[in-house]
């Protein structure tokens, strides 16, 4: 975000102070409401759950939509604890510590993966590091990366608030080889996160309570191999969303170009913070991961 | 690129003068020079040209590269003109009318298809209508769009000049449906601008004094059907790359999401003015195109 919004003739001023500024210039007809502070700290955190409850344009209602556009795991995954908690849409973003990649993700607690459901996903580069790394040449921040990275973001909000066009669920961005990788992961049942699984709960209740639509669609089952003299089908074995396998699963199937920034260890389900703690390797997260 | 530049405490200026003024404020270490002309009129092209022969970093030299951020096909072929009696590499760019499509596409002269080679391609974006014209819901000028196109656009520029990553020959951006087609077509040696066909016979001439570099490499054949029980090969035709028909070809084999933005006409392969004149329907065009 610093590349994208810090002028030289603000210098001295904070990200956020430089941001709204910035911001307040280009559109003086919005509303802005800043707050300097790190959400991690239950002080702060509390202070945040309560302006995502409160702080949307309809007087004391919820905001409509969240963009994370933060530098670090913690800080996602204060964010992702309390939108599990409200039931907020989100929307993450992040361009990789390379500067050559970056992807956002939509977030829909009880419906699509929240980031304790499983490992962030993080596009991957191919990248020969000879190619990147040589005298005169920095490439480890590059405007252009968080340019489009951001412009995705915002071009997907727009679809989303204002319903058009396809709302992407994740959109990489492999600036090495302009390629840009779709995929959708659902929520899974065996999330860390008590909130993410009660959301859930809550969203398959709504989904039964809904009037059922008649559609007449045929089942596609996807066929295996075609050709062989006794005429069998092999069908695809479907995975087993109800164990925490369904995760591990899904990142097998991942599309080309996608990876998991870890590998999921074997949690205790009963973690009941607000803001969960972890003991993965922050260090490999953070160097994956950095802010717009 | 009005409404990338543009703020309103810049109400007045031009949008040359605005661009100038907010690039300026983002980085006082570049220099500008700006000329608010129209690039079709025989006096000003001829300025045009000799500032891409001798306005380079260096005193004198040509530019490094040309970017193409206009609203028309004029301009565009204008200076698809220049650059072709120049060789100056270029890049175009362009977001389509409807606001949810653009393009960004490389053209070395004499190597990939300039703008007298073949139709300018266009994103199909499948639209229904309906969804995108509604009460209250404005698309018809999407920043987000043009941010996508110009941070696209830049990052190209970075690979090519500093030589990091595949520079895109074409790249479509499909915001609808987050798709982002790719390609890449060569000259037509029946181009019908005759500075392209000098370009590519000089192209051809550098081409064949190049040390020869021993590639060990297995001539790969497409096999069209494998399966018969005489062993017999079909091999794809190759398309006569010497005739007109090239073009049309290539364009029949244009990837999904891409189109032609109209079907070329049978033209006389002797014009020999410096702008070239057309007669294709160029408010289609200008519907079709615009300017960051």
């Amino acid at each position: 975000m610093n590349r994208l919004f810090f002028q030289p003739h603000q210098a001295g001023l904070s990200k956020v102070e430089a941001a709204e500024h910035t911001l307040r210039n280009i559109n003086p007809d919005v509303s802005f409401e800043t707050h300097n502070y790190n959400i991690t700290t239950l002080d702060n955190f509390t202070h945040f759950m309560e302006r995502l409850s409160h702080g949307g344009i309809a007087e004391g209602k919820p905001v409509d939509l969240v963009l994370s556009c933060v530098d670090n795991f913690e800080a996602r995954m204060a964010i992702n604890a309390a939108c599990n908690e409200l039931g907020q849409v989100w929307m993450e973003s992040g361009v990789s510590e390379n500067a050559v990649s970056g992807h956002i993700q939509l977030i829909i607690p009880g419906e699509t993966a929240c980031f304790a459901c499983a490992p962030p996903l993080v596009v991957a580069t191919n990248i020969d590091e000879k190619t990147l790394k040589r005298e005169g040449v920095c490439a480890a921040s590059l405007p252009t990366t968080m340019g489009v990275v951001a412009g995705v973001l915002v071009q997907n909000v727009l679809k989303y608030l204002l319903k058009f066009g396809s709302v992407s669920y994740y959109l990489g961005y492999n600036a090495m080889q302009d390629f840009f990788p779709t995929m959708a992961m659902k929520a899974n049942t065996q999330c860390n996160d008590r909130h993410c699984r009660r959301q859930q709960d809550e969203y398959k209740k709504r989904e039964a309570e809904r009037p059922k639509v008649e559609v007449v669609q045929e089942e596609e089952v996807a066929v295996v191999h075609e050709d062989n003299e006794w005429g069998i089908e092999l069908v695809s074995e479907e995975a087993n969303e109800d164990t925490q396998a369904a995760a591990a699963a899904a990142l097998a199937d991942l599309p080309e170009g996608i990876a998991a920034a870890y590998t999921i260890p074997v949690v205790n389900t009963d973690a009941g913070e607000t803001v969960e703690e972890t003991e993965q390797s922050l260090d490999d997260l953070m160097a994956q991961m950095r802010k717009l």
